[in-house]
């Protein structure tokens, strides 16, 4: 029988580094949210970021603005001098609009790390900005709360050299989206692991920075994953039950909807239920990360 | 009654233009196309392009690859020190996903003008790369294409100042794609024009550089437009018909499918029923400027 694992307490010992290695820069930084949705999600989202802000001593000041409005207030982020890191709320709207708009966001305030020159990084497996390997790359903060989840419950090997730390291991992810699903699965790869990432037009295994089309069931891949993460935006998807899993594997449910059952700890040996306070920290941290790699000692 | 407009008349003088202006440089340029998807139009369009590089003296290589090659193909062509430009054929993965592997095609090589370096220059009307005004920027090719047809036309003042050449001039634009009809709608706004952006999520009106949500049947915003393109990628949208348009305006089909009626010829003054020919020759006319601009007199 396994546990279900509480993400605040994941969260916890990375927000607590971030507000220590802020206090420590005796840094104010400060995080512009714009808001141009009235989802919900996204409204709470902000609400989260306005309290993970104000836990680790940042500054957090939240523009609300009609959809329309979203570039113009954007442009005024990226130019402002005393804002640090800019997050924006999507969807807006809609995948191929809101990707211009990511886009948009000045690499060294994009504390989300979707805009086109942080992606490329991440695909290419190029973890520092320089040469000199000083300034670490910022990653998407979904896929890094998944990636520290599985360091924090050691499925990585910790003495193991980059690269290598989950070789051996397979991972299933269900989301493909330019957003979570295929960072993530990247990330996986690189780290060591085989990648099976299902979406609606198939599965694409991933390994190393290789990447190929292949014919598994769900069955077949979840029955030999050592980690299963589920990100799929839809009640439709049938949640993942204790008899698919692999024996002792985790499980990660990154999706708003329930995607996996409960009784999947009869057989896994830890189950999150949901990831958002971690994808919070993560955003504390990258919000950090951007402080230290463009604000400290008058790097460039 | 007005005369539908033949694509290729209008495409000749620009083919002419390119075709002269490479001759002067005594320039042997290379274009490499990666056609990833297995569409008939993709394979069609990448035709047009090798017999549209054959007829202006430019070299077209077409390497056809899986799709989960074409980044790696990509990234090739973007290191290739012989190729001057790359069009990747579109769609492949996607629009979210695409919108990512535009962006990963070197700003230097971006015949389409689709990467967001470019695109950011687009919806801010900076239309020179340098502060000099030596280096014109690349726009995407179909919507270059219409606003060359409408410049054809007479529809633009000829004489009239940058940014008033459409002034007093309404257009309706049916798409606000990323690839299309939103960068068709802010040139068109950038130009002068009052633009009214229709897609599923409604209508948008683009003057200058703002854009507004607003409430406009069709029937209202056809019968007062002086220019009406569309290209709704569906058989399901129902052809603009004669009796909606404004007397004397110019429509003009860029959808592969039939969104014009023929019978518009009774009250526009001109219809132009595809723009595949114009496309090419502004695809051939962006790789000229890319290799003007980032190849000749040792600019950097």
């Amino acid at each position: 029988m396994g546990r279900i694992v509480s993400a605040e307490e994941i969260a916890r010992p990375f927000r607590d580094e971030v507000r220590e290695t802020a206090r420590t820069l005796g840094a104010a930084i400060m995080l512009r949210g714009i808001l141009a949705s009235e989802r919900r999600a996204s409204e709470v989202y902000a609400q989260y970021t306005a309290n993970g802000c104000a836990d680790v001593g940042m500054s957090f000041e939240l523009v609300k603005v009609p959809k329309l409005a979203v570039e113009e207030e954007l442009a005024r982020a990226n130019d402002d001098a005393k804002v640090h890191g800019v997050i924006v709320y999507y969807p807006i709207f809609g995948p191929e609009r809101d990707r211009t708009l990511q886009d948009e966001v000045k690499l060294e305030k994009d504390v989300e790390g979707l805009n086109s020159a942080w992606a490329y990084r991440l695909y290419h497996d190029q973890r520092f900005l320089d040469a000199g390997a000083t300034r670490k790359a910022v990653l998407p903060c979904t896929a890094l709360a998944v990636v520290k989840t599985l360091e924090t419950l050691a499925v990585y090997r910790a003495g193991a050299p980059v690269g290598e730390q989950l070789r051996g291991k397979t991972a299933c992810v269900f989301n493909r989206s330019e957003v979570v699903g295929r960072p993530l699965a990247a990330m996986l790869a690189h780290d060591g692991a085989r990648v099976l990432s299902f979406d609606l037009d198939g599965l694409v295994v991933f390994e190393g920075k290789e990447a190929r089309e292949a014919a598994l069931t769900r069955a077949e891949a979840l029955s030999q994953s050592d980690v299963v993460v589920t990100g799929v935006p839809s009640p439709d998807f049938v949640p993942v039950r204790a008899r698919e899993i692999k024996p002792d594997s985790v499980c990660i449910n990154i999706s708003t909807y329930k995607n996996v059952d409960d009784d999947v700890v009869e057989r896994a040996s830890a189950f999150l239920p949901r990831v958002g306070p971690i994808t919070v920290a993560m955003l504390l941290r990258n919000t950090l990360r951007l402080y230290e790699n463009f604000h400290v000692g008058g790097k460039p």
